[in-house]
C-alpha cells in the first residue's frame, strides 16, 4: 500500500481547515452550491437538493440505496443485500451462487431483516439539547442528553412507519433530528450471481480497474403492494463520460477527520490493531470452516465477505495512521487550534481543557476495551441465538421502565427495528453457530483470562467447544413463536425459560451491564461533553462552513468521472465488458458465471462497465446512486480505490477515487445476460429494447 | 497487558547505558563476576565459567539445553522437543498425548531433525573481518564480509562433528568465531504428556503462577552408543529456595535493545503488526483445521503451539513499542549519543552519518518486505515438500560454486545441517500440506496481487486450493531415497525431475533469488555496515563493558528466586503440585493426564513445582538450566512472565521474571508419577529412592 502512503504525504503538504476541491461529505441542508457552480458551472438549487434527498434511501442495516422507479424499486449493491440473499437461499436454491430474478411481481420475496429509510425532514435541535445538558458533567450530562434525545424522538415518531433519530454532528457541535419514512416490507427483485457481483473477489477488492456488477434491486411494499413513490431518480439514457460532473447521494458511515490526536493515537496503537488481530483470526477460521463442505461454505459466505472487506479497509486505515508525516499534520493542526484558543482568555476558559479531558476519557476507554468488547460488544458471544436471547432478556427488563430511563436501543422509537430483528425468519445454521460460539468463547477466555469470574461462570469446567455444542443442541429460539412468547411473557417468562441461551444471557447480563455503565459514565459521557467543546472551539476559530464527520446520515458529494496516476502510469476511469472477459480464468474468484459466458457474443463488449469518480465517499456509501446534474442515475457506487482507504482521516483529490458500476452496464446486462425485460421497462419505460447506450 | 505498560514506564525512568542489577545476557568470555560478588557474595571464576560453558548445550533448531549426566543425557523443554515427539508419533502411538519413556537404553528413539551443540571455543575475529571489509561499502562490503566469514568457518570446521559459526555481536561491533561439537544422533529418552508439559495451554502461557512439567530428556549418541561427557551439570539434591542466587546458562535468541530508533519504528509500525496479522490468520485456520478430526489435530498440534506462542510473545513486544513514554526514552538516548558523536569532529567524521544510513536501509527494506517474505522467506510456500525441493534445487546450483561464492546456507561448514534436514525421515502429512499450501498461496496472491508475474506463473488459471491439491497429489519427495538421488544427481537430475515441487521451486527460483539479492545488496549490506558504525560509536562514547544483544549464542545471566508485585498484590515465586490439582477442571487445557490423577495420593503435594527468578532471559532460553553457585541443576527455564515480553527492548528488574520448572518437581514426578527409576538413578546416582527433596 505504498500508494496510500504516497497520497498521505501529498495530502499532508496541503492540509488545513478548508476543504479541498471536491472533498466533502456535505449536509443537504448546508450544501456548497456556489463551489459546485464555480468549478462545474452548475448550481444545485434547494428544490434540486430536496428532490435528491427524497429520492435517496438508506438501508438501516448499514448501506445506501436509491429509489429508481415510481413503483418503489430500490437500487443498492449486491454486497448490501448479500445477507438477505443468503437468508432466502437454501442448499437447493442458492440465490447467492446462481442469482435471483423475479420475472413476475408476485415472485418478489421478502427480506427477513431489511429496513429502508427515506429522509423526509431535518430539524436543528441543538439549542433544545444544549439547554437540557447545560451545567452538567459526566454521568449527569450523558443521562440528560440521552433522555433529551429519547424525548425528541418519541415526540417525533408518531407512527410505526415514522423513524426519528437525533444525530450528533460535528462531534456534538450540532444535533439534528432526522425524520424518515420507514419501510420494513422490502422484497428481493433482482440479484446477479455472486461471482459477477464480486468478480475478482478479495484480491481485486478496493483495486482498480474493476469489472463488477455489484448490484441488487429491491422493492418496498406496504399492505402487500408496491409503494408508489413521488420522488425517484430516473435512469439516464446517455450514461456518463470521462470528465462529467457526478454527485453521490448516500450515507457515509463514519469518518474520523476531526478526532483529536489522543483519539487518533488510540486508534492507531490499540483500537485498529486489536480489531485487525481479531478479524485476521476470524478470517482464517472462516476460510477453513468453508472447506467442511458446500453447505458450510454457502452459509458462512456473507460473513467471510464482510470480514475480508473489513480487514482490507482497516489495514488501509492503519497504513494511513502509521504514516509519520501524515500524523504530524494532525498534531500540528491540533496544536495550532489549541494555541488560538489559549490566546483568547474567553475561549480558553470555555474550551481550554477539553483536549485533555478527551485524552483522559480515551485512556479510561482503553482500560475498558477488553471487557466491553467481550461482554457488551458481542465479541465473546458470536451467536444468533445469543443475540436473540440478549434482546429478549433486556427487553423484558427495559420495556417496563419509563421510556427515557431505558437503554437507548429499547426506547419506543427503536421498537419497530427491534421487533424486526427479534422476529426475523432468517435461518440459523447450528453447525455454524457452534463454530462461531466456540471461537468467541475461546477469545472470551483468552482476553479476560481463565480466572475471570464471568469466564468461570460461562465455561464452568467445560471447554469452549463443549459449552458451545451443548447450548446450541438445546437451543429453542429458532422457533419465531417461541421468541414471541418470551417477548410477550416479559420478565416472568424469561426467568422461567429453560432455553440455554436465555439462561446464558441472564447469567452474564449483570456483568455486561456493569461494564457498559462504566463505559457510558467514565468514557462516553466525558468524550461527548468534551468533543462538543472541541467542536465549538473549532467553530469559534475556523467558522462553521465545513462538513461534519460522517455519521451514517445523508450526505452529498460532488466530483467527476476521473482517472488518476499510479506508479507513474495513468489509470483510465472507465472499464468495459471486454476487460472482464479478458480477466476471466475460470477459477474462483476470476470465473465469470455460465450465463455471462453464454452471453458474450450478444453483448456490446465496449459497454462501459465500472468507473472511477473523484467523489469523496467512504464505507456506508455502498449502494449510493451516482447521479448527473439532471438527477438521473448514471452509476452505482460499490467501492473506493485502495488509495481512498485512508479517507477516514483525510481526502486527497489527486488519487482518492470512488468506484461505481456504470449505468450503461446495468442496462446491457439486464437486457442481454438476464433478459430482465420487466425490470428494464420499469427503469426506462416501455421503449425497451430500442434504448440507446 | 497493562502490566507490560507499567513496567515500561518504570523502566523508562531509570533507562541509561549502564545495565541494571541482574539485567544482562552476558558473554561467558566477558562476564561481570565482580558485580555478582558485590550483590550475591559469589565470584564466578574462569574455571567455573568454563565448566558452565561446556555443560551447556544448544538445540540448533532454536532452543537451549544442558548436559545432565556423564552418559550424554540432555535436558530441555518439552516444547523444544515437541516437533521430534510429534514426528516419532503415529495415529496409534501418540507420544505427544501419552508421553514417552524409554525404560531401557535400546528403547531410546532417534529424533529425525535434532542437532545438539556444545560450545568448545570462542575466538575474537573482529580484526580479521574488519581488515577484509576496510574501505568497502554496500554490496562489496557485504560480499567481502560473507566471504571472510565463510573462510574462517571452513578453516575451523575440520570435521563433520565440528561446527563453526562466525557470530556478529554488538550489531557488528565485534565478530567472534564460535566452535561447537556437533551431535546429530539425538534420541528421545523421556517426555511427559503434552497436557502436563503445557498445563493451562495458551491461556496460561506467559502467565504466573504456573504448573507445568515442560521437560524432555534426550541423549546424544555417537557410533550407536551414548556419548561420555566430561562436563555436565549434576543435580542439586537440595533444590533452591526463595532468595537464593540462580544462574541461567542458555541461548537467548534475539533482543533489540540496541536497535536504532528507525529500526524500532519499523518494527512497531510495519514488521511486528504485519507478522501479527499473518499469525492471527494462521492461528484461526489451524484451530479450525484441528476440528477435521483427531489425526488432523495430532499432526498440526506443534505448529499451532508455535503459532500461538509466537502470537502472544509478539503482542507483548508490540505493547512495549507502542508505549509512548517508553519509546521516548529510546529517542532520547539516541539523540544523546548522536549529540556526543557530533560534538567530537573525529567521531562525527567516522560515525555521524550511520544513523541516517540505517534509516535509509530500513526504508528500502520496508519496500522489499512483501516480495521477500513471500518468495524468499517461506510465507508464500508453506510446505515441507516445497522446502525440500528448494533445498535440492539450490544445492544443485550452489554446491558446484567455490565455497566463498555460495549462498551462506550452502557453504561447506553448513553441509551437515543441510543434509540432516534434507534426508530427515520425519513424516509429511499430505492433508496438512494441502491446507498450508492453500493458505500460503492465497496469501501470495493477496500480498503480491493477482497480476504479479510470479503469481500468474504459480497459479496459472487455477485457484490456490487446486494448485495445492494437484501438486501434493503428485509429490515424490516423501521418499528419502528420491531426495538422495536428486541431491547426488545434481543440476541435471533436478532439471530432469518431474516432481511438481521441484518444478515449482525451479520456476520461482529466479524471482526469489532476485529479491534476495536486492535485499542483501540494498538493505542488509547497508544495515550491517552502519550498525557496526553505530555500535563502535557507542563503544567510543560509553565504553565496552555492557552485554551485546542476544544472538542465539551462549549467555549467562544471574538473579535470584524472587516474586514480584502485580496489581498491588505479591506474586510468590514458588508454586506446588497442590496448585496444579486445584487448577484441574477436567477440560483441555486444564485437564491433568490420567497418570497424574492416579498418582495424586502418592505425591508430596507441597513439592515445589514452578518458580519465578529475576534472571534476564528471552525466547531461545527455553530449555536453559537454572543452576546454583555449585553449578548444580536447580531448575529448567521454560517461560517468562507476561511482564517480561517487552524484554526484547529493555529489562525491568522489578517485575520481569523467568519461569522455570523446579528441580524437585522433576525428581518427584519421575519417581512417583512415571516410575522412571533408570532416569532417576542416572540423575542422582543409585541412592534413589532415598533421595531428599
Amino acid at each position: 500500500m505504498t500508494s496510500v502512503r504516497r497520497w498521505l504525504a501529498v495530502w499532508a503538504l496541503s492540509c488545513g481547515a478548508v476543504a479541498h476541491a471536491d472533498e466533502g461529505m456535505w449536509l443537504l441542508n448546508q450544501f456548497p452550491s456556489s463551489a459546485v457552480q464555480a468549478k462545474y458551472g452548475f448550481t444545485p438549487t434547494q428544490a434540486w437538493l430536496d428532490k435528491v434527498r427524497l429520492s435517496s434511501a438508506r438501508l438501516a442495516g448499514g448501506c445506501s440505496a436509491s429509489f429508481v422507479s415510481a413503483q418503489g424499486l430500490v437500487m443498492t449493491n449486491h454486497h448490501c443485500a448479500h445477507g438477505c440473499i443468503e437468508q432466502l437461499s437454501t442448499a437447493d436454491k442458492d440465490y447467492v451462487k446462481n442469482g435471483f430474478w423475479a420475472t413476475r411481481g408476485e415472485d418478489e420475496v421478502r427480506c427477513p431483516e431489511m429496513e429502508v429509510n427515506q429522509l423526509t425532514g431535518i430539524r436543528d435541535v441543538t439549542e433544545e439539547l444544549n439547554a437540557a445538558t447545560r451545567g452538567l458533567d459526566g454521568k449527569a450530562f450523558n443521562d440528560a442528553l440521552k433522555a433529551g434525545m429519547t424525548r425528541l424522538e418519541k415526540a417525533c415518531a408518531t407512527a410505526e412507519d415514522v423513524r426519528c433519530d437525533v444525530v450528533s454532528l460535528f462531534q456534538g457541535g450540532r444535533y439534528h433530528l432526522y425524520t424518515y419514512r420507514r419501510f420494513q416490507d422490502v422484497r428481493l427483485v433482482f440479484a446477479p450471481e455472486f461471482a459477477m457481483a464480486f468478480f475478482g473477489g478479495d484480491p481485486d477488492n478496493f483495486m482498480y480497474p474493476r469489472y463488477d456488477l455489484d448490484l441488487t434491486f429491491l422493492r418496498i411494499y406496504r399492505g402487500g403492494k408496491p409503494v408508489r413513490m413521488e420522488h425517484y431518480f430516473p435512469w439516464s439514457p446517455a450514461g456518463v463520460r470521462e470528465g462529467e460532473l457526478t454527485f453521490v447521494s448516500g450515507h457515509p458511515g463514519r469518518t474520523s477527520r476531526n478526532l483529536t490526536v489522543a483519539e487518533l493515537e488510540n486508534l492507531r496503537d490499540d483500537g485498529i490493531p486489536e480489531r485487525l488481530f481479531r478479524l485476521s483470526e476470524l478470517r482464517g477460521m472462516l476460510a477453513e470452516f468453508q472447506k467442511r463442505g458446500p453447505e458450510q461454505a454457502r452459509t458462512s459466505n456473507s460473513m467471510l465477505f464482510g470480514v475480508e472487506n473489513g480487514l482490507k479497509a482497516l489495514k488501509g486505515r492503519r497504513e494511513a495512521l502509521v504514516d509519520a508525516e501524515f500524523f504530524a499534520t494532525k498534531v500540528t493542526a491540533e496544536k495550532a487550534l489549541r494555541a488560538k484558543v489559549a490566546a483568547d482568555p474567553a475561549l480558553q476558559a470555555q474550551y481550554g481543557k477539553a483536549w485533555d479531558e478527551v485524552a483522559r476519557a480515551v485512556a479510561a476507554g482503553r482500560n475498558l476495551r477488553k471487557p466491553f468488547g467481550m461482554l457488551e460488544g458481542g465479541q465473546g458471544f458470536m451467536s444468533d441465538y445469543f443475540n436473540l436471547a440478549r434482546m429478549l432478556v433486556r427487553a423484558s427488563a427495559e420495556l417496563p421502565l419509563p421510556n427515557e430511563k431505558r437503554l437507548r436501543e429499547f426506547t419506543d422509537a427503536q421498537l419497530p427495528q427491534l421487533k424486526q430483528q427479534l422476529f426475523s425468519t432468517a435461518p440459523i445454521h447450528d453447525e455454524f453457530e457452534v463454530a462461531l460460539l466456540t471461537f468467541s468463547l475461546t477469545k472470551l477466555r483468552e482476553v479476560l483470562g481463565p480466572d475471570a469470574q464471568v469466564v468461570r461462570q460461562v465455561l464452568g469446567t467445560e471447554s469452549p467447544a463443549a459449552v458451545a455444542a451443548r447450548r446450541v443442541a438445546g437451543a429453542s429460539l429458532k422457533d419465531v413463536q417461541a421468541r414471541k412468547a418470551l417477548f410477550e411473557g416479559g420478565a416472568a417468562a424469561v426467568a422461567a425459560s429453560k432455553d440455554p441461551f436465555i439462561q446464558l444471557a441472564l447469567a452474564v447480563d449483570p456483568e455486561a451491564r456493569a461494564v457498559r455503565r462504566r463505559y457510558e459514565d467514565e468514557v462516553e459521557s466525558v468524550l461527548k461533553k468534551n468533543s462538543e467543546l472541541v467542536s465549538r472551539a473549532r467553530f469559534a476559530v475556523q467558522g462553521t462552513s465545513s462538513y461534519p464527520d460522517a455519521t451514517f446520515t445523508l450526505r452529498l458529494s460532488y466530483g467527476a468521472v476521473e482517472g488518476y496516476a499510479e506508479n507513474g502510469a495513468h489509470v483510465a476511469p472507465l472499464t468495459t465488458f471486454a476487460g472482464a472477459y479478458k480477466r476471466h480464468t475460470g477459477s474462483d474468484p476470476f470465473a465469470l458465471p455460465p450465463r455471462w459466458l453464454a452471453a458474450q457474443q450478444k453483448l456490446a463488449l465496449d459497454t462501459p462497465f465500472n468507473m472511477a469518480t473523484s467523489n469523496d465517499i467512504i464505507g456506508g456509501n455502498s449502494g449510493s446512486p451516482v447521479i448527473n446534474k439532471d438527477a438521473q442515475v448514471v452509476g452505482l457506487i460499490f467501492d473506493g480505490n485502495i488509495q481512498s482507504l485512508g479517507g477516514d482521516y483525510g481526502f486527497d483529490p489527486a488519487v482518492n477515487r470512488a468506484v461505481a458500476v456504470h449505468s450503461a452496464a446495468v442496462l446491457e446486462a439486464l437486457d442481454k445476460v438476464y433478459g430482465a425485460t420487466r425490470l428494464l421497462e420499469e427503469l426506462l419505460g416501455p421503449a425497451v429494447p430500442s434504448r440507446t447506450r
